[in-house]
């Protein structure tokens, strides 16, 4: 099936191979009449820019993104955006290391079994840059999103077994280190293991977690299509998560009602419309899958990235036992290049379940129509 | 939006709150000629039905199916399936304490701030009981499944603290137990606690697990469609869910590369295809989003019951600050009969994968239509 | 697939066949707060009923709707509205003549092609009475449409060689004679025709004019989802329709731009904004793809009844040459009966569309989510 | 709304703009393994390119295609088919005759309505180029088709007044003349007809048809996704396009019962399985909405070009009278490069209807998975 567009009225088909020409999204659905410019999208590809750190690929991309279509005079036009970028970095690699072993922790396996055949070059589709598409089109919903009032911020809540600290989290620090942590103390922590991962040639994973403020409540569609729902679907279609939850999560299992009930409150806490606050957020900001005003909550567990410099057990195309060393440099965590990913997800969803919910009550199709 | 419809080849849509006239769905897409009668379908039902055991509500519901259309002479005709539950317990309650309250947890501020108003009789659409229809839909589903071999079956893993040991597991035993739960002693355990929730007029949440055994490698779509990516959509939206992992989850983010990496082998550990084994299995069946061969593992978090017969703090419609106490039995645990549920959405969501997957391939396309 | 769904943001799912327990439909999407009752649904399902003159089948059904949800203290909720018509006349018919013959222009053949079998009572779900769904659900977006000052009429423009005068046209008429047709005297002439038809045991086709009026400039996504298509898609769904043409549809093909092309003025002609005025209406109300806030423009072509008492040649399920004579009444034109369902499917689409429209501009959006 | 993608699981999603960068597409959902390269794909271009005769505009576009992903070593991947051609003729126009004025039988007006402005150099988004997407992912389509034994194939019908003559019809003359007519006499008429329209400024129409052979019985979905219904949606959502119909169409409603039923027979007419003959073909080849095996015949009717030479009345931005003269050549008919745009459209959509049967009978499934 066609499984690269995602979005009900706002949506972005992606396409493109980690060694192929290059990688593009089509956003479309965009309400007419956004400024829109390059530099607003470069700034979200150049945050999951390889190269940034040690900790990084050192392959040499400029990624830069080009602006098809769908812009005039500065401003969205209401039809398709098509973004591009070009692979540059197309060395003519020696691929026979890989081409006909199935690497562990990767979807090599999987593809040969769905299409017959793969493209073996980088990881093809199944690669880390299939999210250039992802983050240019949440480039675009974000921008969107400020123009309502909205804004999604993510960063890494933990790397590893290394955790932020409740005390210690400033989110200022999340855009000033490398690890993207809101607490410098626990990033310097990081930083240390991450370095024993890569002298011991293994990897690390951590949790991205992602808020979103100043999103009115009633946003979500009951039954199937909740906000929580959605946002578990486009987070967990990232490659490389294992897991979502959103407000307290698996913890809430383990709790009581009469502790993870948040409780209404006319006055103090966190307001949500007109005097009504909330005195808590176990929920997360969504209750019944629709939002309820206050502040998004949803973490994201990243595993630690699949290729690994040690030798590993696996087999090839024809059932062989055979050893496998994967190498040139790679991530020894995804985590810092993901978050960006992890927010442009949740803001293009957030963008879309928006437009959605504009004609839950005839009080608004009538304010449009009715002048 | 219309959020009531489910899956793209395969779609169940549906309806109903919980003191109307019933509920019900239609389920289309489902291929013609399975065997299929409402006894298929009512034994799922009887698995979420109230009053079998101290922990779930009195209400006095038979829950009795009526397939309405779609099945000729005891086999699905390709045409939807049509499927309708009638309410009985439609006495006339007193709602006043609750119309223009809103009961913390639950989705009454959100639905009156999306729609303007809201069917406050027991929770209306955002009742549990509007996974009737979804329970019917995965009988059906499960049904298609068993023609194809593959197997799905959702169990307790834990109820608050309490969590199922991995050396006493015995899946026999959810089955036996009114918990659900596949370790007898963690089921002993959890009754205890869970009696002295309700001594206390509290609550307790809890996590399921569910497994699919005999799904072929190939079954998911990269990028957006990915298997789990749907199938965190699909449990997700599924009301009290906080949060959906796969394989190792959470775990798996503090782990490292060489430990989470499941080795391919040519033999030993569970065999995949054609001689194919993997050694482990802590990508719980899925990679790159597509179907591995191995089993699929997946839990899903549930927060604890909302509904409390403990003085909760709350505001009215009006934002004053009212004191309310929630009368009437509610279970104070809707894991045991929500485990019936998860079971449906992975089913639904297996089979409409598994009829996507079909045209993967151009030799498949061939083989439907060049004989 | 799925083939029984229709709609974006207001979607309709029916179900049901010809002789099983019932028909219906899910009405979902719907805005909340719009005033319905089963007597706004009667009025249109009264207007497609069997028995209403001699040119209509002799079978007995009163088509009671029954609301089953989604409608709370005479509002609609926003929730799905799900609808269903017990279906009364099920004598033990037999069927024997046709359960294993393929009738000339139905579906029969097809059907066993495509699902291996069918539900050969009274055509199963290729019925006539499959429309009560869509009836249903068009009813309900009729009267959303009208608290939006759009209205949509349709009625018979020919019945076989009988077309309506434009001199005479009068849409008064077209509710008052058996023929819906806007032409008391085309009227008559056709029901001489019909007469003429029914004696030879022979039937007739006829045309359909739809026209939406108060729809506002703007409304259709342009390239695929532009209201012309859409509006087409709708119509040619509906069983016998074999054309259907906007403004002056095949006509147009003929002429010349000069005459085409719809001069736009400052004053004269239909006002369609403010001001802005057009001379003629040969687009029918469409230019490309999007509404011009002139009055819609649309006829279906319907073909002759199939079902038709003389001899016809066919083959049994062996492919054995057979002469079957198709007994009991049948409708010599379903024309009258098809007007409404016309009616039904261009309004539920133009609903659709309108909401789908709401977020084309910036502003519009803006207008939602911040005041 | 998001309108530029088509198709369920073989979908296009198309982008551009007359006076853009380019024009592209996003194929997904194609089988994997499927020969494919860029000169299948011009050689579809290159039958809608501008400059092959007097007849069309003398703008100078190469229209080369380059294929961007979803394509390895020869064949596709069953990722995204990214396709993209460069505008080269950018010279920078003069728009100032029409950025504030509304030329007649244009999208102009429409698109400010919605948007609140517009791309209005050339056209924009609403231009003929829009088509090169649609041609290109038509290409592969038809290469898919190919495989299967399915071909699909347009021509004109009529041009202007000219229609080709039933005993003069020749396929093979479509192909060898400019107005692509299977009458070498009729488009010698049709010739000299469109001289006379150049002379007086001024424009026509005509009629496409499209026939598709080797599909096999039992393609389409009931009820709303009747494979009629489909095309005529592709095909109405092709500007300019404004009427469809399919077999004998609009005639059909004058016709009788007798006349239009196509006898089925166990010898003679055209065989459409296994011995099963039909008579005639009046129905298209399609019944209920799904293929009955015979022939799918379709025509659609395009309006003159609107770009007309001679002074015409129209309306500024401001709804004040103006007279405009549309400068610069433009196509005096579209119809002989809208013949392989109407052939892309239909070949897309039955590749995907195809697709989406697969798993119309539980045997089929089994055919896949149980081996």
């Amino acid at each position: 099936m066609a499984g690269s567009t995602w979005g009900t009225i706002l949506t972005m088909t992606t396409w493109g191979e980690s060694h192929g020409k290059g990688l593009g999204v089509t956003v479309d659905g965009c309400p007419a009449g956004l400024l829109l410019c390059e530099e607003d999208v470069q700034k979200y590809l150049d945050r999951r820019k390889p190269g940034q750190s040690r900790f990084t690929t050192a392959r040499k991309e400029g990624d830069q993104v080009e602006i098809l279509s769908g812009v005039f005079e500065g401003r969205t036009t209401g039809t398709p955006v098509s973004m591009i970028v070009r692979n540059t970095d197309q060395r003519s690699h020696d691929y026979s290391a890989i081409m006909d072993v199935y690497r562990p922790g990767h979807a090599d396996y999987t593809f040969d079994e769905k299409y017959g055949f793969r493209d073996y070059r980088g990881g093809g589709r199944s690669s880390g840059r299939e999210t250039i598409g992802r983050v240019a089109a949440g480039a675009v919903a974000a921008k969107l999103l400020a123009e309502l009032g909205v804004t999604v911020t993510a960063y890494a809540r933990s790397i590893g077994p290394v955790t932020v600290s409740e005390e210690r989290f400033d989110l200022a620090q999340a855009s000033e280190n490398r690890l993207c942590m809101p607490d410098a103390e626990a990033s310097a922590e990081a930083e240390r293991y991450l370095d024993q991962m890569m002298a011991a040639n293994d990897s690390a994973g951590g949790v991205v977690e992602c808020v979103v403020r100043g999103l009115p409540a009633g946003v979500g569609e009951p039954v199937f299509e909740k906000l929580d729902a959605r946002l578990a679907h486009a987070v967990m279609s990232i490659g490389a998560v294992k897991g979502v939850e959103i407000g307290d999560g698996f913890a809430a299992a383990a709790g009581t009602g009469s502790r993870n009930n948040d409780s209404f409150r006319g006055a103090g806490g966190s307001e949500i419309r007109n005097g009504i606050h909330k005195a808590t957020n176990h929920a997360g900001g969504i209750l019944g899958g629709i939002s309820d005003g206050d502040t998004i909550v949803l973490r994201a567990a990243f595993k630690p990235t699949p290729s690994i410099a040690q030798p590993q057990q696996t087999v090839n195309r024809s059932g062989e036992d055979v050893e496998i060393s994967i190498k040139g440099r790679h991530d020894p965590i995804i985590v810092p290049r993901a978050v960006v990913v992890v927010e442009a997800m949740c803001a293009f969803t957030i963008a879309d379940m928006m437009l959605l919910n504009m004609s839950s009550k005839l009080e608004n199709v009538k304010r449009i129509y009715l002048r």
